[in-house]
């Protein structure tokens, strides 16, 4: 503990998401010792008066609590077991709090070889993009034993608007989290289908978007996401390959528990269509233009103010 | 004319929503001939202050707008010209407005051919459900030309919470509703496949709804049928039957432009599944049973309410 009894906090991973959130609980009083391949996204963290790490376990050490926002469950294993070295780093009953998204039985998995080597996990994955990361208004769809869930109670409430305690076992957070992600993703491939469809069908995109929004055909994401192809502006807020992923996540999910999941599945073929063209780092609504290359049109709309 | 000067309406298909919109057009005090095949709604209608014709034509003549909320196109077509004679009974100058989920191209060859018989057409889809229509709240994505507009503006507002006029040519309106439609319809299909995967990943139904229905993969129809699934209450509403037709009329649509839907096209898959299982008059929601009945789970939830 540091002198104002708030947990040390170790963070790995320091992309846009994690990036925003470790700044968050810096400026929420907490200490905060950041580690990233990427030397410019530690001196960003510096300057925000967080310390950087030289290293993964020198992220870990003396961490009471100790974040991962990486990309994928390979290079969480990887940080954790691997090269990085930070379990071993990390202080006995230190919670490792596991933020990334991956598939629930990754998750299990993951808590049974933790707690085999002294230490607690918390399953927590969070939704929300990385304005709200900033600004500490995640959704946080979380799972573990209560005394983790007390541990971590000051760190989470920092960095979300909202809590779901999903349960006494790790993996419940992150079947949450996957069919979050399985709807995000049709529905912003169905977004990208529907206005393309219009467009080729002769309906002015803006004026579409109006309607779609009011209207029993809207979504989440309609809403969100439609701006960005109306304006063409494709800056990645959160890009096709994350969907590539998070989709694989879900399809591997099903062919485990034996379980047919036909639009998530095409869903996932549009979004590998994007990645094909080159679109994948791209952002995610960019899916429209597989639609709009094929075609020949364009939802970019003359009246779009954005 | 009737006597304070308001159009006299004919309205021709009294099912749920026609029956709705017919009665809410008494209420707000046309006088409205109707006619349908199914006697107990003509009686009902009586009863509500309305009147009962005895044949399409019936209610056709003396009419000078004549609203159409037949189930299909054919209706429509054999109303007005073929076993119906409703366009040879209407005066020259009546406005026949189509409120019918249809073809956008149906729509277009329509309003030619009662042109050519000396009528017009607002092509007006509606939008918004049984209660809506019954309470005066529907959307009308309507098209057409300015003075047919002027001509139907009080019924228009009589029946609408919201009007889009959406071009001076049919079709138009059907295009947008159309589209509407494609997203409802792979909406209901995804709420159903994701709270399906939820439930046989261990997740408890009721939880996972209120978590989804805060966050980016929550829709309007996630938040509308996703409720009857939990309630295990399959009341028709609105039917599996109607989205076999009108993402039928998505994926014509898209063939005659060639376009291609693969979202579309796997939602309607799951439609036909779940009305080749014996469920095409059950509510929309019902597709989830596929899921289920393939699976043997249940979404039904123990702590549900509804």
């Amino acid at each position: 503990m540091n002198p104002d009894n708030q947990p040390n906090i170790g963070f790995i991973g320091l992309g846009a998401m994690g990036l925003g959130m470790a700044r968050r609980l810096v400026s929420a009083g907490f200490s905060v010792r950041g580690y990233d391949v990427n030397p410019t996204a530690l001196q960003t963290l510096a300057e925000a008066g967080g310390q950087a790490a030289t290293s993964a376990a020198d992220a870990a050490r003396d961490a009471t609590i100790l974040i991962l926002m990486v990309v994928s469950a390979e290079q969480a294993e990887d940080v954790l077991f691997g090269k990085g070295e930070a379990a071993a780093a990390l202080p006995q009953g230190s919670v490792v709090m596991l933020c990334s998204t991956v598939k629930p039985e990754f998750s299990r998995r993951l808590a049974t070889r933790l707690s085999e080597a002294g230490l607690a996990m918390l399953d927590a994955p969070v939704s929300g993009g990385v304005i709200k990361a900033a600004a500490g208004e995640l959704s946080i769809m979380a799972s573990g034993e209560p005394a983790v869930f007390a541990k971590t109670e000051a760190v989470l409430n920092a960095l979300a608007a909202r809590v779901y305690k999903l349960g006494d076992e790790c993996g419940q957070g992150s079947t949450v989290k996957m069919v979050n992600q399985l709807l995000a993703g049709v529905h912003i491939a169905a977004a990208a289908e529907a206005m393309a469809l219009g467009v080729r069908a002769g309906v002015d995109p803006q004026e579409l978007y109006e309607v779609i929004s009011n209207s029993a055909g809207s979504s989440w994401m309609f809403q969100n996401r439609v701006p960005h192809m109306l304006a063409g502006d494709y800056t990645p807020l959160s890009a096709v390959d994350i969907f590539v992923k998070d989709l694989g996540i879900v399809l591997e999910t099903g062919k485990e528990l034996r379980f047919p999941l036909p639009l998530s599945a095409t869903a996932h073929q549009l979004f590998l269509s994007a990645a094909a063209a080159g679109l994948g780092r791209q952002d995610d609504s960019a899916v429209v233009k597989v639609f709009e290359q094929l075609a020949g049109i364009s939802v970019k709309s003359e009246k779009s103010d954005a």
